[in-house]
């Protein structure tokens, strides 16, 4: 066992359900044959960290750290990681352990977000019952496996949003294979639905972007968006009928919106859900069924998925719009965050 | 124009709600250059007949004349059909008409379900304003494009309930891709069950049976299952979970069921409707999105896949098994169907 750097690692953690974070210290988990430490520079917010803090989701174990989309240096590593270096600087996902094991069922068929022994980087625990803390700190102990090199074209304070966010918007794009042609509504221009729209846009699909704030128009176009529909018209979002092949859902819907979506995407094709819509999926199995739509929804991209993520990041200049924010502003990032008012990502220095 | 044989069609038309249908006369439409008229020899019983006879889908224009699995024999042909004949057999199944032209949007995608212009076999009308009227009756009168010549292998008598049930059941499966060593679900064991067993059997599937009447068990092991899930008996129901590629969903489901059947389908497999569950479709958008598993619906499948449905059941000896009533006591049988007593398809005899 190696001995870590950082043995008391300071971070800002909510106590209790609420918008708040407040400095906190905890002893990490001993550093693992095949696990690095990583000294944390960015973390980006995610959705996800405002509903776990506020127990929107239920179940969030106080004290947590949140913050999932971590770029930082590795500063010790376990003594069997080879892929890594002191000093090499590495993104860490939404997840922090699987047991990548052929036996099994879920890591063998690269769907390693399913592991039954899969930890997630914060509000979980490890099979040994340790907590795992997240980002918005000083420093993170993970699994080598899911600290994934960031490629030198890529400025690390960038990299952070691709690390949750754009790896969600990018897998399901993979997995469907959406490609050169294809028709792709993106719907909630936020920290995701910007990265989808330059994703899409980056395979050669034919981008929709559908938003009720007219004042993101030209910025969709200019992330490469064919084309704008404003959701505040009605004669608009008429015109949208069956003009998609994939709509990905990306804003917090609520349930009684999935019959108008299901009318704009044409027969067969899908749409995809990226963020957990308010209440229960509802929708009327009429339209549904006569209209031969899919839906689905996409969890967390799995390791294979994350490294393709950054690379075509890499070659295609995706990049996010950003704020940033110290990590000792991390109330005031948090309070902008959950008022809708990021552009359209923050990311935290540390 | 050309002369009809029977220029006074006698069925047995439902006149207001309710599950009573009676003597009815009708004056077909004229015999269009592309259109036959049939003298019919069989009609299956499908529970879309009942729903439009009792209108619980809404909006059946009475008086009815239910029944779109339909064999029977040309009689008279427009001057421009060529493929088939006076005295072929034939079938017809849930639409009598489409367009089928190179500009429509959905014809030229092999989508003709979905053609604007599209007229259902019952229950519809033509653009001219026409009421099609459906296969209780000694006759009808269609688009020959949807005049379908039955297999010589196929006793006519079998091949009507192929004309609906199979063509919905083996729709999905082929625009799906539906493979060898596959896993596929069924649930519900009835009218579209049984065949959809046989069907995914014959495709190379490894199909497990899903029902709450154990005595059918047998039966579905002889059709082709592999297993049989009594739904009913809960540790049993515990070990289905996450063991399927394909759920298809026959029975009338609940709305309150769809959190379970999530739960039985593997990561990014796929549940496919084709029974229309009452009420809304509602489900935890947590699981779903967490599970990564797709819910589709299908309609009914377009010319080149009933073709294929009929060319399939031959090649691979599928039929169904049927109960004959002859037509003139459909009262006794629709209330059989109703009561969900059939087994598992009611063929009426001409």
């Amino acid at each position: 066992m190696v001995q870590g750097k950082i043995n008391e690692i300071h971070g800002w953690a909510a106590m209790k359900p609420g918008i708040k974070v407040e400095p906190f210290t905890y002893k990490p988990r001993a550093i693992g044959d095949t696990d690095v430490e990583i000294k944390i520079d960015y973390s980006g917010i995610c959705g996800s960290d405002l509903h776990t803090i506020k127990e929107e989701w239920g179940g969030t174990m106080y004290p947590a750290i949140v913050g999932h989309e971590i770029i930082g240096k590795v500063i010790t590593k376990g003594p069997k990681v080879t892929h890594l270096k002191e000093g090499d600087l590495v993104g860490v996902g939404a997840q922090v352990h699987a047991c990548l094991e052929n036996s099994c069922n879920a890591c063998s068929r690269n769907l390693d977000p399913h592991c039954p022994k899969g930890v997630l980087t914060y509000n979980s625990k490890y099979p040994d019952g340790e907590q795992a803390q997240g980002g918005y700190a000083e420093a993170v102990r993970v699994d080598a496996n899911y600290a994934f090199k960031i490629p030198e074209a890529i400025d690390p304070v960038h990299a952070a949003p691709l690390m949750c966010a754009g790896t969600t918007v990018f897998a399901p794009m993979l997995r469907k294979g959406v490609k050169k042609g294809d028709r792709v509504g993106v719907i909630g221009i936020g920290g995701l639905g910007h990265l989808a729209i330059q994703y899409a846009h980056a395979l050669g699909a034919e981008v929709i972007a559908f938003s009720h704030s007219p004042d993101k128009r030209e910025q969709c176009m200019e992330l490469g968006a064919t084309k704008f529909v404003n959701t505040g018209i009605k004669e608009d979002v008429e015109k949208a009928k069956r003009s998609l092949d994939y709509l990905f859902v990306t804003s917090n819907s609520k349930s009684n919106q999935y019959n108008e979506f299901i009318s704009w995407v044409d027969y067969e094709g899908q749409i995809v859900l990226l963020a957990v819509p308010e209440g229960h999926m509802q929708f009327s199995p009429f339209d549904f069924i006569s209209s031969e739509v899919a839906i689905t929804g996409s969890l967390i991209g799995g390791i294979n998925i994350i490294k393709k993520t950054l690379e075509f990041a890499a070659k295609h200049n995706i990049r996010p719009i950003i704020e940033k924010y110290p990590l000792d502003q991390v109330n005031e990032a948090l309070e902008r965050m959950d008022a809708g008012k990021a552009r359209y990502r923050i990311v935290l220095t540390h």
